[in-house]
C-alpha cells in the first residue's frame, strides 16, 4: 500500500542488497518511518520478539528469511533444525510463524546443503508474493460484505466498521487481512468509517491501524476498547471485522485480547461478525481453542506503562498504575465459533465451523498430521 | 479506609479548624497523597470541577459543605439559593450532587438566617455519615456473597474478584460501594483478589482501584479491559463487582464505559455480575436505561493522551494515537438489566428487575414526581 503517494511492501530484499531484508521499524510507527535492515538469524529474531515485526502473517515472512540468513553460515541439516526451532519459538501462539518454518524446512531439508541459500531466498520470496495474493482475495472476498451493506443501505450515509488491533498491510506483507476489504471498498468509492479500538496493552490499534487508514485517506476514529459495546448497542457499527492469529479447525478465532468481547457484543445487537485470515492461519489439528491455544503472558509492564509522544515529540513512556501494584497481560483470547458469522479465506466465505471449513478446503484437516 | 495503616475518610472537618473541610487531591493520586485544605466556595467548586474530588457520593458530600461556606459569608436566602444553583452546576450528570444540595437548601431554607450555618454544619456531617452507614450496609450485604464463594470453594484458593473503573472509599466518604464487601472480606480473612480492570480512557482502575486496595493491603492484580473476558473464559473471575451511576427503575446499569462489555462475558461464562449502590443512585423515572439515559461524550483528548508519570517521577501524558486521527469519548455505557446477576443496596441485594426494586424500596416508584 502507499504512504505518501509511495508503494511499499511491509518486508523486501533491496535491489542492490539481495542478502538482506528491509522492514519498517513497527515499534517506531506512527512517529517516525524508519526501515531497518536485518541480515543475520539474531536480528530476525529479535525484531520479532520486540515487535520491530509483528502481524502473523508478516511475521511467517520475515521469520522465513530469517532461517536463510542462518544457512548462510551453515546450511546443515542440524543448523537448518536449530533454526527453525529456534525461530519458531520466538511467538509461540502464532501459527504462521510455525507454518512458514515448516514450508521452509519441507522445501530445503530435501536439497544438499550447498543449494540451500539460494533456493531459501527464492521460497521465501515466494511466501511472501503468495501473501500478496492471499490478502488480495481476501479483499475481494471481504469487500462484497461491505458492498451488501451499502446496497442494503440504499447508498445512503456511511458503512460503519469497526476493528480491532491491526490486520492491515503492515502486519502482512501487502494489503491486510481485515482491512484489505475496508481498503478496496474505500477504493471504489464506498464511504466508510472504521471505529479503531485502541487495543491496549500495545495500541496496535490507535497507533498502526489509524496509522495506516489515515495515510489511505480512510475515514476512522480511535475509540477506548471499552467503547465498541456501547457503539454497536446504538447501531452505529454494521459490521465488525479483526484478524486472527489462529482458527481452529472448528472455527474458533485465536485473536488479540479483548477480540472475544466485541463477538460478545456484537452477538448480543445482531452485528455481523466476521474473520479475515489466510487458510495458513487454520490449526487442522486444534479443535476447542478455548482449552487446546496456549495463551501467550507478555510482560506486565506493556499493561503498566503507557507508550507514546510525549509533549517535546520524543517517544516517551508514562507510568500508569502505582508502583506496588503489579500487572497481568494475556496477548489473545479466543472467540468460540459460535460467536463469529462466517470466515473470509482467501477462497472466500464459510461458517466457522468444521463443515464451513472442510466445504473450502476439502480434505485440509484429514491431511494434517497431528501435532 | 487504610492508607498503610492509618485510617481515613475521604472527606472530614479537621477537628481544630471545624470551618474547613480536607479531602485529597485526586488528580494527584496515586502518585502523591495531598490534602487539600478547602475553606470556600469557589475553592470546593474547583476542586469538583477539575476532578480534584470525583465519585458521586463524595461529591455530594464535599458540595453540601460548600453551600456552608457560601452562608458563612451570607446565610440569606439569595445567596442560599444562588451557591445551590452554581454547585450544582459543577457536574451537571452527577445525581448525587443535586441530590445532596436538594437536602441541604430543603434543610435550611425553613431557618432563620442566624441559624444556618450551624445547622449547615451539622446536615453535611450528617450526610457524610449517613454515605458512611449506607456503604457500610451495602458492605455488609455484599459480604455475603462473597462468603457464599468462599465456602462454595470449601475454603480453598482465593475469592477473584473483577472490578472496573473506582467504586471504591475515595469515590464515596468511606468504604465504596463495589469495594465495600471486597474491604470487608479481606478484614475478616477471606483471602480475596481484585483482577483491576485498567479503565481506560481515564484509568481510574489502574490509578484509584489499584492504590486504594494496594494501600489496604488488599491482594489485587491490574489488566487492560480487554483481558476480563478471557480471565473469565479460564474459569479465573468468581464473581464481578461494579458501581453504577445510575440505575432505572427496570435494573438497567449506566456505569462506566466497558461494563456492558463485562457484563456479556459475564454471562457468557455463567460468572456472577453484582451492582453495588445507594438506593441514592435508582432514577424511578426512567425505565429503559439504553434508550433513555443520555450518555456523556466527554473530550477526545482523553482518548488521545494518556497521563501517567513519566521516567523523572512527574505528572506527565504521552500521545497515543497519530495527530490526524480524531476520537470519540463516551463515558458511560448501558448494561441492560437482563445480564445483571442482581443489585446490592444498602437494604439487602435484589433482582435487577421492577419488581426485585419494588420489594426491596416500596412504593418508592410510584412516590417518585416524573422528570
Amino acid at each position: 500500500m502507499k504512504i505518501n503517494g509511495t508503494p511499499y511492501r511491509s518486508v523486501w530484499r533491496p535491489l542492490n542488497d539481495r542478502k538482506s531484508i528491509r522492514i519498517f521499524d513497527q515499534t517506531r510507527l506512527p512517529w517516525n518511518l524508519e526501515e531497518l535492515e536485518l541480515r543475520d538469524e539474531e536480528a530476525v529474531a529479535h525484531a520479532i520478539c520486540t515487535m520491530q515485526v509483528r502481524g502473523a502473517p508478516l511475521i511467517g515472512a520475515v521469520a522465513a528469511y530469517g532461517l536463510v540468513f542462518a544457512l548462510q553460515n551453515d546450511a546443515s541439516d542440524a543448523s537448518l533444525e536449530k533454526s527453525a526451532a529456534a525461530l519458531v519459538e520466538t511467538r509461540p501462539t502464532a501459527i504462521n510463524l510455525r507454518w512458514a518454518i515448516e514450508r521452509m524446512v519441507n522445501h530445503l531439508r530435501p536439497l544438499p546443503a550447498s543449494q540451500r541459500v539460494e533456493a531459501g531466498y527464492l521460497e521465501a520470496d515466494a511466501i511472501c508474493d503468495e501473501d500478496v495474493q492471499v490478502n488480495e482475495a481476501i479483499g475481494r472476498h471481504g469487500l462484497e460484505l461491505i458492498r451488501e451493506i451499502w446496497e442494503r443501505k440504499g447508498r445512503q450515509g456511511t458503512v460503519n466498521l469497526l476493528t480491532h488491533c491491526n490486520a492491515g498491510w503492515i502486519a502482512t506483507v501487502d494489503w491486510g487481512t481485515a482491512l484489505a476489504p475496508i481498503y478496496m471498498a474505500h477504493d471504489e468509492g464506498i464511504p466508510v468509517h472504521v471505529w479503531v479500538d485502541e487495543t491496549r496493552p500495545r495500541n496496535q490499534g490507535s497507533l498502526l491501524t489509524a496509522w495506516e487508514l489515515g495515510s489511505h485517506g480512510v475515514a476512522h476514529t480511535v475509540i477506548a476498547d471499552n467503547a465498541g459495546g456501547h457503539y454497536m448497542q446504538a447501531g452505529r457499527v454494521d459490521m465488525v471485522i479483526v484478524g486472527t492469529d489462529r482458527v481452529t479447525a472448528q472455527g474458533d478465532v485465536a485473536n488479540k485480547i479483548g477480540t472475544y468481547l466485541k463477538a460478545l457484543a456484537a452477538r448480543d445487537n445482531n452485528v455481523p461478525f466476521w474473520v479475515a485470515l489466510p487458510s495458513s492461519t487454520i490449526d487442522w489439528r486444534v479443535q476447542d481453542g478455548v482449552k487446546e491455544i496456549p495463551i501467550e503472558e507478555r510482560s506486565q509492564d506493556e499493561v503498566l506503562f503507557v507508550p507514546g509522544l510525549d509533549a517535546h515529540g520524543n517517544q516517551s513512556r508514562v507510568r500508569v498504575a502505582p508502583e506496588r501494584s503489579p500487572a497481568a497481560n494475556p496477548a489473545f483470547d479466543v472467540t468460540p465459533a459460535r460467536l463469529v458469522t462466517g470466515l473470509i479465506t482467501e477462497r472466500g466465505r464459510c461458517d466457522a465451523s468444521a463443515a464451513g471449513l472442510n466445504r473450502l478446503f476439502p480434505g485440509a484437516a484429514r491431511e494434517t498430521p497431528s501435532a
